[in-house]
């Protein structure tokens, strides 16, 4: 007997049979001794049509009316839900955030989490009963909802999941679990049966979007057990047939590299020909923070004649933006001519093995080579590098690092 | 200036263009000086929606999770309204039922309102900001959702009218008044100016619905003065522009008819030849209304030879049901032979100046004889005079009666 979180995602619940299939899901993890509690999404295309009516009356509407409003989509497939649950024969009953309560700051429109009251709930599930609960919302300090930001759903489960201290929190989802890479570009990817936290926040922030990053960062902290799988597939008994998000020490056998994340919305900009002085950082970063812009890969070439060059990227839908603002900012920042390149693409290699393996940097250097791909900007972390390259190599840079690495399956 | 409870039905809030227009209303009244409470029904469609959800996945559904799910139409109006509102300058906030509190007992999916929580509203509105109320619902005893059956935001509006104390309560809905009788069977039928709450109770209870049967109810226990007015149409200062529903008293010259209503959902059933014992209409209404099968008007001939006749009417729709009930039950009346007929229509004359007057029955019967219409059943109250008679009469017997009593416009 375990005690397990089950969350659905928006199409997983897109309508009344797909409703029942959850339904359904649910009854054989009930049936199984289990004890569960379900978190729903609204149903898919509800919270765009939310947001288009606030954003229609008021391109800058009260973020407490939007909440207020944007939440009903989770309120909607609780009930369903639980109705569903109901009608064939497992108990049930939908909560909403305020009734649990499910406590937030009062940052309407992208709260955090403050606390959950799980007693209750326990007790319910303990007796048989399946709480429901609408996800991607709370209540916040002035007694009014509050929502977690798109993707919230996704946190409130592991939330949930803490608060409960359940065995395991799965993510129901459109794909079947985390893959050593996109299986578009790489046809023999393999998906994985373990990736640790870390792996999983840098694979997400890089593109491979299979879980919001504040739920992986959650889901780190709390140490819940994460399982990413598909709500479309059959999954017949035995093994857990997703991808577990777990504590590094849970994964025994470590690759040196999990898996190969790239992401091609990225943009380059080159400042050259800036006085090599203390606070130049500064001067050139501060702007871009204030307006918002997303710095991430940042270079700066080592100095000759008092003078340097700086690189750095950005979203590329930024690009325009900080383009404006260093312009703005040229006769305070002294630098001589900037230049951007919209058409690079970001390659990463993963894996908390790199912690314990050396020469992982140069496999992806030689292999990129190899293939004549010029690497125009790197940066590593503890278990990450990354490579900025022409975007379009992409595809060739993803399949020869998946190979070099020995990934492939 | 006054306070005043402002409720939209689910016609004036379809869509963006309609809430802008409700907001414009709501801001004509606030800047006349007036403090404004909103309450605002769910999009039309919306409900209807939700409601098969519930009924698609089960048909015998738990209530509490219906009203979870139906509720949530209203909650996005009222967060709609309060940025459209927000958008043109007035300030407002929305307000659903838990968080008042509007406490409701817990008949789910029919709750009745235990008493509403009015002082932060009426703090707030002095301050000069708009409630936007979500109607149709309430908290139950259980800290769950309840609605209050279907047309339940009237009934919203006029228990909150009470609660803050209002001046008045504006019904706003797609017609423009409350009129002598049907404008599309008599074109020279006029608009009243002021109606008694008991003559709206009847006439609302005979098909002339303007209002919900509960508000008017409530309105005429709490002395809640009522005005039905049209949101399609532009009203210009002065005189109120709709119908007000008062007390009688408020009513100085007092016509001797108000109105002609009429209901064609009527079917007559007559129990012929039956022992004219004590107990014998128990043993006829009691299985009826053990299977909730209204009757409304009941005659009994005289007894000949101790048989008797008993004729009565109910709901077209509660006919067949109720045949099969009288056939299951005919050897414990004893009754000889059972007729129905699914032609019938009940033509009423209301006003509370009937009490003042006599002759008023003699009218309706001189009217009707001349126009060679036959009656088939009398019933009569303090405030009303109903008969029964051919279904295909009935535009005639409206029109002649209409003219009568002089209604004329």
């Amino acid at each position: 007997m375990a005690r397990i979180v089950m969350k659905f995602g928006g199409t997983s619940v897109a309508d009344l049979d797909r409703i029942r299939n959850v339904a359904a899901r649910v009854k054989r993890e009930v049936e199984a001794g289990n004890e569960v509690a379900v978190v729903v999404s609204a149903m898919s295309g509800v919270t765009n049509q939310l947001v288009k009516y606030c954003q229609d009356l008021s391109p800058l509407h009260d973020a407490r009316e939007y909440d207020a409003v944007v939440a009903t989509g989770e309120q909607v497939t609780s009930g369903l839900t639980a109705i569903a649950l109901q009608e064939i024969g497992v108990e049930a009953r939908s909560w909403q955030g305020w009734q649990i309560p499910l406590r937030t700051d009062g940052a309407h429109g992208k709260a955090r989490i403050d606390g959950i009251e799980g007693a209750e709930l326990i007790r319910r599930m303990r007796a048989g009963q399946v709480p429901v609960v609408a996800g991607f919302q709370g209540i916040g300090p002035d007694n009014r909802v509050t929502t977690l930001g798109r993707g919230g759903s996704d946190t409130s489960a592991v939330a949930l999941a803490a608060a409960l201290k359940a065995d395991r929190c799965d993510i129901y989802t459109d794909v079947d679990g985390v893959y050593t890479t996109d299986p578009r570009i790489v046809p023999r990817a393999r998906k994985l049966a373990k990736i640790a936290y870390e792996e999983m926040l840098e694979l997400a922030s890089v593109g491979a979007k299979v879980l919001q990053t504040r739920s992986v960062e959650l889901a780190m902290k709390e140490r819940v057990r994460v399982q990413v799988l598909s709500s479309f597939e059959e999954h017949t008994g035995g093994n857990l047939p997703g991808t577990l998000v777990v504590d590094e020490d849970e994964i025994v056998e470590k690759e040196m590299v999990s898996g190969i994340a790239y992401s091609r919305d990225e943009a380059k900009v080159t400042v050259r020909h800036v006085p090599d002085r203390p606070g130049i950082a500064a001067a050139i970063f501060g702007p871009l923070s204030a307006a918002n812009v997303n710095v991430d890969m940042i270079v700066q070439n080592v100095s000759a004649d008092s003078m340097t060059d700086m690189t750095f990227t950005i979203g590329r839908s930024d690009l325009a933006r900080a383009q404006a603002i260093l312009a703005a900012h040229q006769a305070e920042i002294g630098y001589a001519e900037m230049l951007t390149d919209p058409d690079v693409a970001k390659i990463s290699v993963v894996g908390v093995g790199m912690r314990s393996h050396a020469g992982v940097a140069n496999t992806m250097f030689a292999a990129l080579a190899s293939k004549g791909i010029n690497i125009q900007v790197i940066s590593t972390s503890e278990i990450k590098v990354s490579v900025l390259i022409g975007v379009e190599y992409t595809e060739l840079a993803v399949r020869a690092l998946h190979t070099a690495y020995g990934l492939d399956a």
